[in-house]
This record gives structure tokens, sequence and C-alpha cells, in this order.
């Protein structure tokens, strides 16, 4: 199931992708008044069951999709967690012990097919093609071997970054990793019992139909179930929360000379089982 | 005016401190169901009159206090940002140009007279004293000379710290900053009408009532009102966002041999014009 947050007419909902519709979950389920509701509940079956056989309420088309959590309480990214990217930082360091983290705020992002923002204080606009896990059943201490339970479902994230403000801080990157618009999730959450965990998933990111990253999971340096392992070692994962776990070698940033996003740019990220993510960069109205 | 959150009886609510007591909000202006929904509405006045000359509900002592905002979404932290901290590094560097920022999770923290909790992951358990500027209304590239009209209110937090793990991550402390329930924010938000802007706030914080902090916020390296301008560059702030403003030298990692808290210690942050923050340290059960 595929599982779409989005604006109709005005009106915030969401649903299941159904060929090239959604459906309307608040219209059909009124106790849920989000995706966050439906996982906070864990009634993904029930979402399942009331739209067996049921068509689609509005064309894709005609619906603008946000982040498939609109707003979920933790967006945790990963920072360096594909084998050839600790190297590009050509620091001499040896590959990380631990996972590099930070937040991102929920405004950080927008959704598929909404334009990114290159805000006016910088030019180093650049992407990071990402895959998410959206967290199920929360939990804290979770061992390794159960984590993947834990996961409810994959999206995409374009993990958009202000290079020149990640080093304003001196120990953290959260200020270029937080801008207004500057990053995107979507298009929709799939469900787990889509995934198969077998089999690496192929990520790649294409700038205006060139590819620029392009990787698989074979190569991360932690997977997903050590990344939930590690982080609810610190902090309670709860329904919702969202896990962006790193991206791939070949951002615009290790280009010589760097390639930075402009506007008119259109950046997609894409992984087979999941979908595309696309996005449009415009300069800050 | 004093506004605390709180539970009573199994029940949440917030309201003003009346003496030795609380007013309850929830049951005397039912439109609202958190002080974070009255920062939204901009509501305070009438909050005010609605408490004018009420005595208060229920006596201090049977309630257990809330973060003042129990779930903002944005707990942004200031690293480094009183004059001698950054020399404490000792890295030869110059004072920075720009605040470090982190971001903490809602349950990382918890309120006044709750217990703080050392992992047992970690012996590196740490206190910093900080005072908190809570956001009333929001904005977007607020210049700083509008900034504190922003603030709805100031509040302490203990910004505790599990220092081993701040180190973890290659650019960023986010785990060491994220223990579940590491740190406190209390024990209530003033409101900035009872703020003399042109007094520097006196800040102090003691471990087992000997004085480990002690600075004004005349040392600061960035003013409350530059934090605003620069923070609202890349990110929307939002009414009960909480800017947790950096803390004085003397941290216990900063002793040498460095002093952790144990559990039993009682660390309290205190600002005449706020209160004093209080926290006893416990193991994890």
């Amino acid at each position: 199931m595929k599982l779409a947050s989005y604006i109709h007419n005005g009106r915030e909902s969401f649903g299941p992708v159904i060929g090239n519709g959604v459906g309307d979950a608040r219209g059909r389920l009124s106790r849920f008044h989000s995706l966050l509701d439906v996982l906070r509940a864990d009634a993904l079956d029930e979402m399942r069951r009331a739209f067996a056989g049921v068509r689609a309420d509005y064309p894709l088309k005609d619906v603008e999709l946000l982040p498939p959590i609109v707003l979920p309480e933790k967006i945790l990214c990963v920072g360096v967690n594909y084998g050839d990217r600790n190297a590009e930082y050509k620091d001499g360091s040896d590959a990380p012990k631990y996972p590099s983290l930070f937040f991102r705020t929920p405004g950080s992002v927008t959704g598929h097919d909404q334009p990114i923002v290159c805000p006016p204080e910088s030019i180093q606009f650049d992407y990071e093609g990402e895959i998410v896990l959206v967290i199920g059943r929360g939990g804290r201490r979770i061992p390794a071997e159960e984590a993947l339970s834990h996961v409810a479902g994959l999206t995409l994230c374009n993990e958009g970054s202000v290079r020149d403000w990640l080093r304003h801080g001196k120990f953290n990157v959260t200020q270029g990793k937080n801008f207004d618009r500057s990053g995107s999730i979507g298009p929709w959450m799939v469900t787990v019992d889509e995934i198969d965990w077998n089999r690496p998933l192929h990520l790649t990111t294409t700038v205006n139909c060139e590819v620029r990253q392009d990787d698989t999971t074979e190569n991360l340096i932690f997977s997903f179930s050590d990344l939930i392992a590690y982080i609810t070692t610190f902090t309670t994962l709860k329904p919702g929360d969202c896990i962006v776990t790193g991206t791939p070698t070949g951002a615009g940033a290790r280009f010589d000379p760097p390639r930075w996003l402009v506007p008119g740019d259109v950046v997609e990220v894409e992984v087979p089982e999941i979908g595309t993510l696309r996005n449009i960069v415009i300069a800050e109205p």
C-alpha cells in the first residue's frame, strides 16, 4: 500500500494511492485526521480493509502532495552513511564508529512536485537523495534484530542543504540543514509488506535527468537495523518519526568545481520499490 | 504572570501561578488545551483577564509540573554562548562568528522537581544551566531590533548532557543532548512584561547547593535579539518554540578531574526574575 498525504481543494487529507488517484481516508475513516493518527493507532490494517476494492476519490493530478507524515515529532537525519562518502571529506579519518545525527524541522521539507527553495543568503544549494524509514511502533532500546518490525514504511527525501551554512556552527550542521522548504519528503510512504528486506534498495538522484548519485543499501555503513538500535539507545522513537538514512556519494559539493543547484533545476530521487520524488528549484519568492 | 503546565490528579492542565497555587485554565478557558494553544491564539491577555482576582485552584504541592510548553515544535539550543566559554575548549579558536545550534526533542526534557535520568550507557552526566526564550509571535527574518517583541516569556533549562556521547557523531552533538529525560525546562514561563530588558539577568547553577555556574547575560556572545535574528534567517519561528540560549562556564566537564553528576545530586538553575528549576538526579530505573 502506498499512502499519501495531500491537500485537495484546500482541505488536508490522506489515503492510499489507487492507480492514478488517491483515496480520501478522512472522508471514509473519520476518526483519523492524518496518517500520523493511523500510525499512532496501529491501524494500517484498518486502512487497508476500508479501501479494499474501492476506486480513487481524486485524481493525483488534482491534489498537492505533502510529506507523508506532515508533522512528525522527529525528523532525524544520518550524515555520512554510504561506504565511499566518508572518503569524500578527505580529512584522513577512518570510517565512523557511530553515526552522525542531526534533526530537521518539519518546515524544512516540502512534498513531491512542490518547489524547493534556494534562499538569497547562499548560492551553495545542494541535493542529497536519501531513503526514509517511517516508524510504526515506537520504542526505546530496540534490539537490532527486532528493529525492522518497528518500521511502518519507506519514503524518500531530498535532504537539501545550504553548504556554506553547514559550517557556521562550531559543532553542528543545524542551520545549513534547516532552511525553510530547502528539502522534500515523498512522494508517499510505501508500507513494508511491499519491501523485500533481503534485496538491496537501489537509490538514484538525478539533476535535469543527469545521474548524480547511484548506489544501493548494500553500501550502507550503518544498516537500517543498526540505526534504529543505536538511536533508541538515547531516545524513544514514536509512531511517525522519520529517520533519513544518509546519502550516497555524488552531491553537487563534491564536484570540482562544485555544481550547485540553480532555479529551474529539477531534482529526482528514485528507488523503484518506493517511487520518484521530484522537485523543481526556485529562488525564494 | 507566571504560567505553568502541570498534571493534577492525572489530568493535564495549565494556568497562572497564584501565591502557592496554580489556576486551572483548562477548566476556566475551555477553548485552550495547553499554554501552546494560548500562544498560538495570541491570547495571553485573555488569560490574564480570566484570572484577575481569582484564587488558585490547586496548591502547587499537589501538582506535577511539566515543561511550560509541553510539546513545542522546536527546542533549539545554542552552544558556546557565554564570553569565557569558548576559551574552555582550549582549541585555540577565536570567538565564534555564528552561534552553534542543535535541537533537543521534547522527550529529552522533564519538568521542575521531576528526576533527571543518568543513563546506564555513561557516567559522564553533566548539567548546563540556561535561560530559555519562549516565542510568542512567530516569524521569519525577524530584524534584531524587533526580536524581543516576538518573545512571550522566559523560563529556565538544565540542558543536561551526556558528554562522551556528544562526540560520537562526526559533526554533531545530537545524541549526547537527547537522552530521554536527561534535561529539564521550567519551573514555569514568566511573561516578558515582568522582565526589564535593560537589566542583565543573573544566572546561577548549583549542585547540592554549591555554586558551579554564575554569570550574567551581559556576558552573552550572541544576545537574545541577535539569536532570534540569526535563527529566523533560515527557519520560521512559531509560537511556543523554545530557544535555549547557552550556558556559562563551570559545567562539571570543565573541572580537573571532571565532576560528573551522580544519583542523588540536586541541580538548581536560578534567575531571580524567573525562579528556580530544581531536579534530582536518578539512575535509569
